[in-house]
């Protein structure tokens, strides 16, 4: 718990009303609670702000009258991302609970507050450790290693030998260490290559919802510390993706490819296989990336080019378009 | 249960045979069983329909002289299309059975006929309305609301606070409210944003499976009333769908975007955040749409251009494809 | 169980070391225990290997002097997968057993060596043939027929009637079965199309994870023999994939479509409805094919054009790129 008055320090912010009472959470209105601290960016959240229950709203400085204890800032989103990050470090450590319904392998260890609901299934020799939460209907394969802090959203399937460091959250439907795709054609007919390595997850990693990460072939996939990876994304076996990376939704990372670090990666974006991409790279929404790519570059496009070149070609593609009958008429009269 | 007759009316269709049996199901030729009625659509399917249990068939006009009760249409698939929709409502509801091995929180209200199928986990405080069907293994989060007439697949993770209305389906695999992909950085590192809104599915909507539903940050995620959504669908945080909007399958619509009623979007398309998409809009499959839409435009291409500009311009690319070498020749001759 | 000598026979390799011992598995050196074999592709992994648990390792022609037994090869990751596929048909068949948590419907037949995991729910007269393993938390439909030698992995579901034949893998969270996207608009309601029809999964087919593959509408959705699909693909209701086809990852193949066999489908590709698709045709990551396609063709692009064509488009926009300024003057100077 903190109070109103420490909040404020944390986030710049003043104080209106008294800022002596302690804050347990933080929600929107509509499921506030006393304890809560809940926040106002218009008229009509203002108003819904003052009938919930939450004990403090945070508001704009300029809201000078409102008949609420608030906190007043410049900047509600990070002032209430500063909040919720500090908070999250001070609440009380949840309760460990291990549902009776749940299955745990032989030489299953746990650590302190550990919570596995209901239905889910750890296999044999895994390692849970303090403060996890394994999620309902959950499938966690053997021998899986998972550090302190990890959140497994419900129906996550982990398979075997996955191994997932601290501070992990991984959202609903993902499906981690799953076989690559691999099979190499031979006599009419297609082989299975079997994919051996498995999946490794740095520290402070967000994964989000039906997610797919192939485990490797022969070495490991890696998701570097502090990436943070969008829905539906796709990474494919023996990717190596750095540190600080955002891979925003439904983008493809093809075999065997490298992302370096603070790589910004748009939604809808295909990386071939075998390519390394470089650090603090920017690449646009739908590009189509297949070779490989400096550092520092933007990119943007399918193909892809520098954003500038991309931006550039589709102006004159419009020109082109404006001036057709020129053109039309230009190539009717060169010779052949 | 419905005669032959009453069907034929309702399909403007004509009967031969005994009009007065009374159906109570639609199937397929494979599954068919005594008092369903069920289609033929070509010289194989009217021998399967012939051999099977099926105590009706409904086969275009021409085919006057066929050996089972046949109701005789225009437009097979039409015609099967309201008839479904007329059985569904006119079916008796399910009984209501909670199955023993589901897990039901605290304070959790059902309406009259709720199926809870195995292993699911409902949450505390959740209210189920009439003749809710939630399926085996789902996770309910907590305080989630559901109206009447819902069914649920098997395999679907709902998040805390969830907002379904009435006459709502939602297939296997979908998350619905889990984060949206938010983060701030500063100093180095990468603070979560708190995604502290939750997730409003409105009456008579439609969710494929493998979908998508991001909770809102501030303020809620919103899916209009009778929108449908295909499979493997992102709709990220903040998102509005007005009404009637069909969303094809693998199509991305990036946070805070808003798209007015009756838009069409085509398949892998992808609509950037913080946009307008207008009502009556169509958008072509693999689009990328950058800026906003006004009402009422026909889109398609990346970047995108009005359909009409995109199918322009690739013919004019071809153009130039064929004229390749004048091309060269050209710009080797203009001087710098 | 095997000899490493029999082993190195199938792979065209050479023994050093004792090769009558018997090898019972094969796994990467991180797991490996007594009895399994590994392999050993650069400096690191052979002191890996050499510290592990392995019986044998799997190292290249030229490792000639290596602290324990070894079957030397030309291409370790053929070898690897000629005798992954080998040992696959020697191993012992699983024991059957059916977890007590799982719930089995009415008249299930179950063939010899069926695995049931925990929490798995099984429908009515569903059947199962031989050595099959259900995962846990999978939903089986009713009256679904599944072969010999099926892996369905945890977390699937599978809706009623689905037909899957012998020798089939299914990765997690993939949904077979699930209604296809299909409505008609009528008197200003939208009106949701029956979808009749089933889904046949043919022999020696994989899924990846995260996958969907509708039901047929009023006939039924069919995957050929042989054929691969990546995670998170979309098959629309009443697709027809031929024989031996690969689908990479994220690839979208809308309603009624037909693709040959031994055709190549790259990551992210989206292909139309109501097309079709020859065989041995190979189409590029994200391209669009909007139009039906020969045998034997290769395109690439959106829109697609034969690759080569594309190729020399992409050129040619470059060439336009550098040559800016003097097009610009020369459509100036043209007179309208």
């Amino acid at each position: 718990m903190i109070t109103i008055n420490e909040m404020a320090k944390l986030v710049n912010g003043t104080v209106t009303g008294d800022g002596t009472v302690r804050i347990k959470g933080i929600s929107s209105s509509d499921y506030a609670v006393e304890g809560d601290i809940t926040f106002a960016v218009n008229e009509e959240s203002l108003r819904k702000a003052e009938k919930s229950k939450a004990s403090c709203v945070m508001v704009l400085r300029e809201e000078a009258n409102y008949p609420k204890t608030t906190v007043r800032v410049e900047d509600i989103k990070l002032a209430m991302t500063i909040l919720y990050n500090a908070m999250a470090e001070l609440l009380p450590t949840q309760e460990g609970k291990v549902h009776p319904t749940s299955i745990l392998g032989k030489n299953v260890k746990t650590g302190k507050n550990v919570v596995i609901e209901p239905f889910a299934v750890i296999g044999e020799n895994v390692h849970l450790g303090e403060n996890v939460r394994i999620g309902a209907a959950c499938n966690i394969g053997n021998t899986v290693r998972i550090g302190n802090n990890v959140q497994v959203y419900p129906n996550v399937t982990i398979y075997d030998n996955v191994v997932i460091h601290n501070n992990v959250t991984i959202h609903s439907g993902t499906v981690i260490g799953a076989d690559g795709f691999g099979y190499v054609p031979m006599n009419g007919k297609t082989y299975k290559v079997p994919q051996l390595g498995t999946v490794i997850i740095e520290d402070n990693v967000e994964v989000g919802a039906n997610v797919c990460i192939d485990r490797g072939t022969f070495k490991n996939t890696i998701i570097g510390k502090g990436t943070k990876i969008d829905n539906l994304v796709q990474v494919a076996h023996n990717v190596e993706l750095g540190e600080n990376i955002m891979v925003a939704a439904q983008t493809g990372i093809a075999g065997s490819t490298k992302v370096g670090e603070n790589t910004l990666i748009g939604g809808q974006v295909g990386i071939s296989d075998n390519i390394s991409v470089g650090k603090n790279v920017k690449i646009g929404a739908k590009t189509g990336v297949h070779g490989s790519l400096r550092d520092d570059v933007t990119v943007w496009g399918y193909p892809y080019r520098k954003a500038a070149e991309t931006k550039k070609l589709h102006a004159l593609l419009s020109l082109f378009l404006k001036n057709m009958k020129k053109i039309r008429k230009l190539l009717r009269e060169i010779p052949d």
